[in-house]
Formats: structure tokens, C-alpha cells, sequence
């Protein structure tokens, strides 16, 4: 893969090539981390195969692969809840995707923001990060 | 878990409740995402075992499990590019873990900033979210 950062979807030549660069699991699955490409906020953890990949490259919606119904899942064909992937990128050792996002309205089937919004296990006395706004702020 | 907005490490008096809330894969494990608690960038993903996390809650300092090595792996304890966490934060289906940490030098062990610095599969024609700063900077 020599994508760079001047790289668009259209001239990502060879996908191939990226799908052999991604170390998928020994149930051939990828973790996908999908954070809001304007707020910063990261929306979820989800789940890519090779060809959720492939169909992720092609279209900018973001695709995965739902493990417990066993099926692709365009994020937001139902809900209307939509990914556009402005951005995406394997981490060092390419068994990590992450992916900057337009996300259209929540990102939760709750209906929250995000999928981290509703389960804090603790937050440092200054109160939550998300609570005081976004960086620099 | 009972844990609010104002909960502080100090007041998480049953770990072991929040224990039984993650959901282990099938190898004792859960994904936790990493994120720059100041800058917003997404860091790296690890994962943590139960007791991991346990030793991450009486800590603060960012305690994962490595697969490769098969050993607990106190972030930064040989680089001494540490992560303190001032955040933890479950996801919907408590099968996730994202944490907001200070972190100390770079995330990467290959010295870059994060670990998605380097593989750029896509950035769409806007060039990359990151090289733009902040939100709403």
C-alpha cells in the first residue's frame, strides 16, 4: 500500500493490496474504530471481513459485518443513521481499521450520540472530557 | 454499575460489578480503544483481560494484555510513554472499552504520534481530518 495522505478513493488502484495488508483474526475478522471526523468523538467499535472492506472502499459507507446476525450491515440502511468515510487507516501492525466519519444523527441504536455515551465506569474529578467541550475549546 | 459523570476512581466501590459487566470474547478478552484525552486522535487499540482492567481501575495507569506476548503490559513502563487515564467509558453492549488518557510521548512504539499515523488507505479530496487541527479549530 503507498497511499499517502493526498490519496482519494479513486486512486486507490489496487485494493487488493490493502486487503492483504489487513491481518484479519482467525475468525477473519477486523476491528473497525469509527470516530466523527468534525466532533472527534469516537462512535463505536464494529467489525469489517475482507469483502466488508472491499465494499466499504467502494461505496464510502461504511460496511461491517455484524457477528451476531452473521450478515453485512450498511451502517444506517435501516436507521437512516449513515457513515460517510471521509478518511480510513490501518494501524501499525494492520489488525486495526480506523475510520474518520460523517456521521447523520446518532451513532447508537439507543438513539445516543455515540455508543459510549451511556456507560462510565469513572471520570477524573474534573469531569468528563466530553463534557467540557471539544479540544481546544 | 451506578457510575455518573462525577464518579471518581475513589468512589467505584464495586469493581468487581463492573467486572461482570464486560463482555469477554472467547478468549477472555475485551478491545480497548485509546484516546488522547487533550487532542482528541485516536491512539491505538489493545485489549484487557479481566484482571487487566481491575488493575487499570486501581491505577490510572493504562494496563493492557498483550496477545503476542501472553503477559500483562503496563503502557509505557519501558518507554516510559505512559497513559494516564482520567476516563473510562463502556459501550452500549458493554463488549468495549474506550479510555480518555493523558498520554506521555507517543502512543506508537514505532515513535510515531499514533498508531494510525503511518497507513493511510483513503483521505477524500479535503486532504486528512487530522492535518486540519482540531475540531473546530
Amino acid at each position: 500500500m503507498t497511499a499517502t495522505s493526498s490519496t482519494t478513493l479513486e486512486n486507490v488502484d489496487d485494493v487488493e493490496v490493502c486487503v492483504e495488508r489487513l491481518k484479519l483474526d482467525d475468525r477473519d475478522l477486523i476491528p473497525v474504530i469509527a470516530q466523527d471526523a468534525t466532533t472527534r468523538a469516537v462512535l463505536m467499535l464494529a467489525w469489517m471481513n475482507a469483502d466488508a472492506f472491499r465494499r466499504t472502499l467502494a461505496t464510502r459507507r461504511a460496511t461491517y459485518w455484524s457477528r451476531s446476525r452473521q450478515a453485512y450491515w450498511v451502517k444506517g440502511e435501516t436507521s437512516g443513521h449513515t457513515q460517510h468515510v471521509r478518511e480510513m487507516r490501518l494501524d501499525c501492525d494492520g489488525d486495526t481499521i480506523l475510520l474518520l466519519v460523517d456521521q447523520q444523527g446518532p451513532a447508537c441504536h439507543t438513539g445516543a450520540r455515540t455508543c459510549f455515551d451511556a456507560d462510565v465506569v469513572f471520570v477524573d474529578g474534573e469531569g468528563s472530557v466530553d463534557d467540557r467541550g471539544p479540544a481546544d475549546a
